[in-house]
């Protein structure tokens, strides 16, 4: 382990993070609210550490697949204990185990939360907690990576460990090109739906933390009935850019490189559209009699299946009361997720792909012993590294999934809560059913499984692998 | 694909079901039950059929995979729409949706019921139920193996696809011996845990069926409360027989010919162990105040998890009302399963192994790039193709999983109703939570969900791809 760098780049993080908090900073003068001295000192605070740690400037050394996974693991957990600091100080969430929750589900773009009335915070914490979901969306490593001075092949194993998906592809042949057109794709999608909102009326301060939330795929509403009170138009731009900010990245460069078939023959894309249509129309025809109108169900089922698969968890209805095939519909979409190279999270649509082939490759295979087959994806051959890493992840996630739920029993709630609560955090969505439904909240676990839960929305986030190294002895030996 | 062959096997399937009917036959003719006629008749039934069948020796016919697989999954299909019509045609179970759930329960060792009262059945029908149980145990193939003249190969392919487990050893240098071997250490130990029942007076009859259902991790209950009104000795007797038939039985081998250091080390039966011993101990701390004594808390929980894991299903408290963290440990070794190459189902304790060994390859990997690490077990290397295929069939399982969780979701009954339904059927276990609890049963469900909880049990047993492969246009195309 090269300590050096690692510290050197967690030193830059904070730096990033602390000079961000000077827009909390000017929700609070805006409005007035005392609150707002919170950011002020947490700011100088990370850029007093930030300074301190990236003091040593490590030119030359490389970062190696193991720096590479321990620092993404880290930065995000050092993110949301600095980002949890001006909740606890100000006495807005007093409890730092919720607090830490909070934030953690801001910076993994979960979206639960452990408060009962979010429209009593002053705005700036709100404005603040959205805004972690932007950060976290596309992350605040891959915006390092855009200017950091390191050496030839570290800013690949950065972006291998930070991005999201089995594997990884540079769209240009550097890395720091391909992260500075990933966050221009991400602000101008951003900014065009905060115009679409702004056009629908809806107050600038809403328009904004609602496209933060959405952005990073997040969710943490800003009402308390999350986005039902807002205009139908609004929901349906919401629905759509939810859906926008789940496709993957890649796609979005092709548009802009006016390769436009490419982008539209992508697998993965063209499967996470039919996912999303197949389910919106089942869900829509099974939830008809619930609603006014076939029109008003399909609004709802649309908004809900797109936000779930996209792991963002905004809600505008309490789809814990509907039946039980769409309700078990939402927690399949739950694991399935997004895109990879999205800003969502779940098993990734494309992870799913190349499970499904390397099925379909084993019944041939049983069939014809002696043949020898290679998946494909997009035409190109998938790698036995990925498939075989795919598999492994899957494996990894579906035992760290039954383990948390086992663990959470210990509060004695329902097993559909338990179930769902896991199953919302592991893969930063948001909201589950029954007691953590769209109409309940977080606040009914013990601090013990809050803490279960806080790991496992970062251990969803991270992919897994990042967090479990840091609890691998081998992790910390010198090279 | 060979037809002869597969019909030629079939046949002889079919012709040992027919003599098998004999028992039933004399259990009606000592309880002077008229019903007795049935199995007179459907024995002959399958005589004939049998006769058709296999008239056309197919000598010289090599069974290849593809063969193998199919014949496999049509061999328990055939088994258990033969062994349902003593049940419609005597109108003990008069819908044959429901008489084919009850018999491929019995056939696969599930021991799922859609009966409300057991009791109330002519003897020789609750003895046909339980003896399929035995008979789907080790197997109808198996036993058909250790007699059956057909060529080089051809075995080894057969008892791949019918063998529980990642990969199959044979004991002995010939398949047939060690079918033979195999049904020799099952007919022991069934006669041996007879033994011991009657030694605690239970009756004849009951000591039979009972026993039947635990040698072959079935679990039909001959009572409507299951094993929950006999002595304590007699329900620690079955506590021990279901965990010595969830062993892997080459541990059984191994002993017989005096290498006990070789049997105690194996790796999957320490760790099928060692997770019973956990889970009994977690399980009767947390109840203990449930029951009059710890002592009696401990005595449940050892019933209830050896029950579970080993997928056998017989119950003597209900767990139903047990505290969350027990009902998700049932839930977990419901999934776990027993150790392969023993008669229990589930995932298996041994794939688990694999799943984990890969996962900690896949760290080592991260950190050592560069580095080759073979993955053992009990010493010897695993092949590639060994882990391949457990992958993929980890994956196609929480696949066939969740969509029949979906499907079964039309009845609208509760989310943990429908998971635990699948679970117990997919797993061959038995009873599941809620209305499927131990004082529930599957005659909640429709048609349409009992059928798919039928396919669950068929894909359960067969481990899921003979069972696909039916479904594969390729399967059918002469060679």
């Amino acid at each position: 382990m090269n300590y050096t760098i690692v510290k050197y780049i967690l030193g830059q993080v904070l730096n990033i993070e602390g000079a961000f908090m000077v827009f909390p900073l000017i929700t609070a003068l805006i409005y007035r609210e005392p609150e707002g001295w919170s950011f002020g000192f947490t700011g100088l605070l990370c850029l007093l550490i930030g300074f301190l740690l990236s003091r040593k400037k490590a030119e030359g050394a490389v970062i190696y697949s193991r720096e590479a996974f321990v620092t993404v693991a880290i930065s995000r957990i050092l993110l949301s204990v600095m980002g949890s600091v001006p909740f606890v100080i100000t006495g807005t969430i007093p409890n730092p185990i919720d607090a830490l929750f909070e934030t953690v589900s801001g910076f993994t773009t979960t979206g639960s939360s452990i408060l009962t009335d979010v429209e009593s915070l002053p705005r700036c914490m709100i404005f603040w907690r959205s805004f972690t979901h932007w950060l976290g969306g596309m992350g605040v490593l891959v915006l390092l990576l855009a200017f950091l001075p390191i050496k030839g092949g570290s800013h690949m194993n950065l972006m291998k460990a930070e991005s999201p998906g089995p594997s990884v592809s540079k769209l240009v042949p550097t890395v720091r090109a391909t992260a500075k057109i990933l966050y221009i794709i991400y602000i101008f999608l951003t900014l065009l739906q905060i115009l679409f909102l702004l056009l629908g009326r809806m107050p600038l301060f809403d328009a904004l933390t609602i496209t933060f939330g959405t952005a990073g795929t997040g969710g943490f509403g800003i009402k308390n009935d999350s986005m039902a009170g807002y205009s139908p138009y609004l929901q349906v731009v919401v629905t759509v850019f939810m859906i926008l900010f789940g496709v993957n990245f890649s796609a979005y460069f092709l548009i802009l490189r006016k390769k436009f078939k490419q982008a539209f023959s992508m697998e993965e894309v063209r499967w996470y559209l039919l996912i999303i249509f197949v389910s919106i129309m089942t869900t829509a025809v099974m939830v008809t009699n619930m609603y006014s109108s076939f029109w008003e169900a399909l609004r709802h089922s649309a908004f809900q299946v797109g936000s779930i698969i996209t792991t963002t968890g905004y809600t505008t209805t309490d789809f814990n009361l509907w039946p039980a095939i769409p309700r078990t519909i939402l927690v399949m979409l739950m694991f399935v997720g997004a895109c990879a190279g999205s800003t969502g999270g779940g098993i990734k649509v494309s992870r799913l792909l190349i499970l499904a082939k390397a099925i379909r490759r084993d019944l041939h295979l049983i069939l014809h012993p002696r043949s020898i087959k290679k998946l494909k994806m997009d035409g190109h051959v998938l790698e036995q590294d990925v498939i075989r890493s795919t598999g492994t992840f899957f494996v990894a996630y579906i035992l760290i999934f039954s383990f948390s739920v086992l663990l959470v029993g210990i509060d004695n709630l329902d097993l559909v809560t338990n179930f769902t609560s896991v199953a919302a955090t592991l893969n930063n969505i948001g909201p589950g059913l029954e007691l953590v439904g769209p109409m309940g909240n977080f606040s009914v676990f013990s601090d013990f499984s809050t803490a279960v839960l806080t790991v496992d929305m970062l251990a969803g986030r991270l992919e897994i692998f990042p967090l479990l190294l840091l609890f691998t002895r081998d992790t910390w030996r010198k090279h």
